[in-house]
């Protein structure tokens, strides 16, 4: 085996100094494009490979991110991931992904997370314990929940950062929009029981009805996947004395309950039944669902959730909570004003 | 700032050796659950971190797969990234993520891969330069490419492994299905004209279409977008002499073609036009649009892939294919047998 070029190999094939071969290799670092590109050429020629893990032990900076998440099955997390990637990335980050199970939630991968030397964690999806969020704090890792808030009970002194839609505002819209177009006999399909979001949503949901006179006649739960979304439609609308709209708690299982209304009970979108969702994932926009929808903007709560890490690794704050606003989609799954 | 804990700490406070405690960290080594439940404690309780990365420096190893993607639109990709996670998770490594241009390829996101001390590459819907492979020879790192191949010139030394499903074979079964069922003007909707995936699903569909005694009849590309595909469907479906089916080279771009079809052109599928999609995403079953097509196995896919990594990483073999067989899935977008 060949020795490991080195920074000095480098520079004097390119015949530039050591410190623009660092420079080339530093995120951030200022280096002119005809040096960079020299720098680069002669690394390429010569195998040379900047160890951005020895580094790290100087520096104490590995450059990585872990995102633990648990639920690809939402086209919303797919977004999630690759705007999250392609922003750490310009800011001389990468994430390494953690797959969690969506019922034992961020523990279960802890040891895994707490081997790598990872300046930051986000949490997408997945559920924050206070053991977690604990043991971040005594490694000092920085978190930010993406989407969920955890309930840590007294421990508020292990508070981590968080980054949310206001849920609760966007549940306001659709009972609103609802109430205004005619619907009476209105339900509630949640995601999980114990998932703020979820709960954020109803309760916004809950109090606009309230405020308008009515209130939420039929509920049920869909787990947050599409054959239970499936499954709860065919409970809430399987008899005569049915809902006339529902609004569900995201727009993956809202594509389910639509595809049970119309190919199951041959119901008609908006005219019988009037449909929201909540994410406006591009498949809410499909010709064949035109779903309205409440946004959860995607790219707003992303860069958040980069600014607050990036302070946190700074040590600027301690935490902080980052409440996004979220606005209505109007398509055709509510039916338009008299 | 308190002085970071050791693994004797750990196994002091455990009551453990520090063999166990080391075990316990350490991928793939045997450790009793009970032990290994007091070390997790104890760890938790201090605060503990094995440092993977310093680790790496000694047994050079960062347990650190790179994973090149671009095209996280496409449905198919939050699955590969959700299974190669979870499959390399189970064999302690972890997926760093890097999201090159769609255009540029995974050259733009080489100097950056390499500050990472990564132990494999994973390049999915990118493409492999010449440039590139020769890099990775250099430094030794094992490439696999997972859904394309790229054509390295005469640079077969520098030849990597690949995944790829029987692209030809399937467009073979989509040409077989459609003469079967009396479609006769057939037409073809490309990706990108450059992608193996798609060029060998094409090859296939017309030596079979040709075998059988005739030919396509059309052909457009939809540069693996959705609005792409739109304006393709646009083009080819927008006069009197128009096709009376349509492989299109996968379920993303299918989905928006039947858009166009049924509520730009109002044409029913299938009675009027058939359509055949590539790839079997999770969408290609939703109720609305029920599409035909054939289903790329993306589980063997990856496991093959983890396979062939785990092979070049032990030094065992310098590169390999793995050509995955794919099969025809019929739901209702091509018409029944008379």
């Amino acid at each position: 085996m060949k020795t490991a070029p080195r920074a000095q190999d480098v520079a004097d094939l390119a015949q530039v100094s050591q410190s623009a071969v660092s420079r080339t290799f530093t995120p951030g670092a200022s280096v002119s494009e005809s040096t960079r590109n020299k720098v680069l050429a002669a690394a390429q020629r010569l195998g040379y490979r900047p160890n951005a893990l020895a580094r790290s032990l100087i520096t104490r900076q590995s450059r990585i991110v872990a995102l633990v998440m648990s639920y690809l099955e939402n086209q919303f997390y797919p977004l999630v991931i690759e705007k999250l990637s392609q922003k750490l990335q310009k800011q001389g980050y990468h994430v390494l992904m953690f797959i969690a199970d969506i019922d034992e939630g961020a523990d279960g991968v802890l040891a895994d997370i707490l081997q790598y030397q990872v300046e930051g964690i986000v949490m997408a999806s997945t559920m924050l314990s206070p053991t977690l969020a604990k043991s971040c704090s005594d490694v000092g890792v920085p978190v930010v929940q993406f989407n969920r808030i955890s309930d840590l009970g007294g421990l508020t002194r292990y508070a981590t950062s968080s980054v949310t839609s206001d849920n609760a505002a966007g549940g306001r819209l659709a009972a609103e929009l609802l109430v205004a177009r005619g619907y009476k006999r209105i339900a509630f399909l949640a995601g999980l029981e114990d998932s703020s979001t979820s709960l954020e949503r109803e309760r916004g949901f809950k109090e606009a009805l309230s405020e308008l006179g009515t209130s939420v006649s039929y509920r049920d739960t869909g787990h947050y996947s599409f054959d239970g979304a499936k499954d709860a439609a065919r409970r809430l609308f399987g008899h005569a004395d049915r809902p006339d709209a529902v609004f569900v708690a995201n727009d993956h299982m809202a594509i389910a309950v639509m595809d049970v209304l119309r190919q199951e009970f041959c119901l008609r979108v908006p005219e019988e039944v009037g449909v929201i969702g909540f994410d406006d994932v591009p498949q809410a926009a499909w010709g064949a669902y035109q779903l309205t929808t409440v946004y959860q903007r995607v790219e707003p709560m992303v860069d958040a959730t980069v600014e607050l890490l990036l302070e946190q690794m700074r040590g600027e704050v301690r935490a902080r909570e980052i409440v996004v606003p979220c606005m209505l989609v109007e398509r055709k799954t509510v039916r338009p004003a008299a």
